[in-house]
């Protein structure tokens, strides 16, 4: 057995990630692909199961058993023992928030030490996980400092648009302070080595968004283009980086979705991510660029009001899953690292 | 006879207008819907057609014929005689700087006067006007002077989604700073006048865009929602308008497209031009919201790159034709003033 074996976090026990879990695992692709090891809660997991009608056979496994020995096609690491009668599927509740991070915590670890080819996440929410750990802003902020790496991005990935963010949760008036060229470099060098080393694209060429309507129009609305982003793509093109732009905003995201760029940095939240929901609602890939390890995550919350229903859409987790197992496996060509022991 | 009249400028003699108005009136459902009556110059129209190797042979009329008496399927007003062997088709030259400014001027006084239901502009070089008349900064603001009104604002419309703008051509970062709640109370005012007078809609549900990540995630990235959006709509709710928000930008247009609400106000340029266009690359029209009259637009500029190469697509045109003659036939559902006579 050779499959790339990647960590899945099961997220907030009474969030979506449980369901999402089960539904993808049904997903032949998703098996085919590689062997998913769930970090998460048996009970939890079997309840869900249990709820929508569907069987629940993942075997556990220990943190010293060497999975190469093992046939199953899917794993589950028992990172916690929750009281079941206490877990109401749908209903945020701050009891979940250590064991929900312990589960990312578990996943990095493995990642780190190259235990796992990749990790995956489930939703958390944010406002939990700060009840007990006021510092926590994020997944992505929590992994770089367990990297210890100070440089990192986002990248949300669907087939039609990939676009990485310069700026990301801030205001919008924030944003355009702290934005500069600095920042631009930065997310287009790491958009560069994403889209080479995670998609195998040769020479991709990435598309740098204007700040202003129309690009600035000659400076006629603002000269960011001129004083922020043409010397950032200068350094960048310095490096042999395929990097070009500014183009207006308001057209860059339809050509790029036509094909003609590879990538996009957008240099704001929502101008990134207002065109990637609005193609890819439902099956984006949020990547984290930057990390000494392969992760992805869906790109939604644990969206509680619908959580128990099972209605919950598995194809953003399943999309992640197989966008870590494809980026895993052009990490790994040779096959011998695929599938290493757990310890 | 009773369609609507509709004015149909040429824009500019060097740009795809010529060559797009040639493909629209080839439309059965355009001469179908309205009387086109094309404001431009006869000899830029025959020679556009004869390159293209179409049939020309629209009627000319004169200042005062009453168009009752005329049959014809669509009519042509000369208001510029060019020299031919000087116009030469995607060369911008400021020579017809004046001459694309007379059709607007013409169709705007017969708008103005009543004598056409409606107008409808292509493309225009803004920089060739402004060599002649500095002061110009496109059709809008130009209509709403000689309209003499100071409230009005602007639309862009497609089937899946309808986005208005609260502020248009500034820099991002003077948007922001001119951005207030008067600012979105009239947006929402000026897109339910239309929503309602224009497009038909009782009691239109119109959404309001937040301005930051998450609209603001309870004042953690920004607090204009709470500042600036929310007074805004207490006043226009107080008002009877059905208006809601703010909304997590990055979703927003994604439902809006799903059709839970049926106009969005965008608070900046490209927060709304971006999904408009990802949509609406080709078929948007832009509506001029405030003014006396109705007036659309294509949604794309002169495109001097590949006037004459007879590849310039009429969808916007022909979309925004239409959406014009749709307008006028519920402004003027008795037909009285449908084909008043031009004097």
């Amino acid at each position: 057995m050779n499959k790339v074996c990647i960590a899945v976090t099961m997220g907030d026990p009474a969030g979506i990630g449980p369901e999402i879990i089960i539904k993808s695992l049904a997903s032949r692709q998703v098996l085919e692909a590689c062997l998913p090891l769930i970090i998460g809660d048996r009970r939890v997991l079997e309840e869900t199961a249990r709820r929508m009608g569907k069987p629940f056979s993942l075997k556990s496994i220990q943190r010293m058993d060497r999975l190469e020995d093992l046939t199953e096609p899917a794993l589950l690491y028992e990172a916690s023992h929750l009281p079941m009668d206490q877990v109401h599927v749908g209903q945020p509740d701050p009891e979940w928030g250590p064991p929900a991070l312990s589960y990312i915590r578990q996943a990095a670890q493995w990642a780190l030490n190259g235990r796992v080819a990749a990790m995956v996440t489930c939703p958390i929410s944010k406002e939990i996980i700060q009840r007990f750990q006021p510092s926590f802003t994020g997944h992505t902020e929590y992994l770089a400092r367990l990297a210890k790496i100070r440089t990192f991005g986002m990248m949300l990935a669907g087939d039609r648009l990939k676009v990485s963010l310069a700026t990301i949760h801030l205001s919008l008036k924030k944003a355009l302070r702290v934005l500069n060229a600095q920042k631009i470099v930065q997310a287009v060098e790491l958009t560069h080595e994403t889209m080479t080393q995670g998609f195998g694209i040769k020479n991709p060429h990435i598309a740098v968004a204007g700040l202003n309507p129309h690009a600035g129009e000659q400076g006629a609305f603002g000269r960011e283009e001129e004083t922020m982003i043409l010397p950032a793509l200068k350094i960048v093109q310095g490096q042999g980086i395929r990097a070009t732009g500014p183009y207006p905003p308001d057209t860059l995201f339809y050509w790029a979705a036509q094909g003609r760029y590879d990538a996009v940095v957008a240099l704001y939240h929502d101008q990134g991510l207002i065109p990637l929901k609005l193609l890819h609602f439902e099956n984006a890939v949020n990547i984290t660029m930057g990390l000494p390890f392969i992760r992805t995550s869906v790109d939604h919350g644990t969206a509680f009001d619908i959580a128990g229903k099972g209605i919950a859409k598995p194809d953003s987790l399943t999309a992640a899953i197989l966008m870590a197992a494809s980026f895993a496996a052009r990490k790994h060509p040779d096959g011998k690292r695929k599938m290493p022991a757990l310890k």
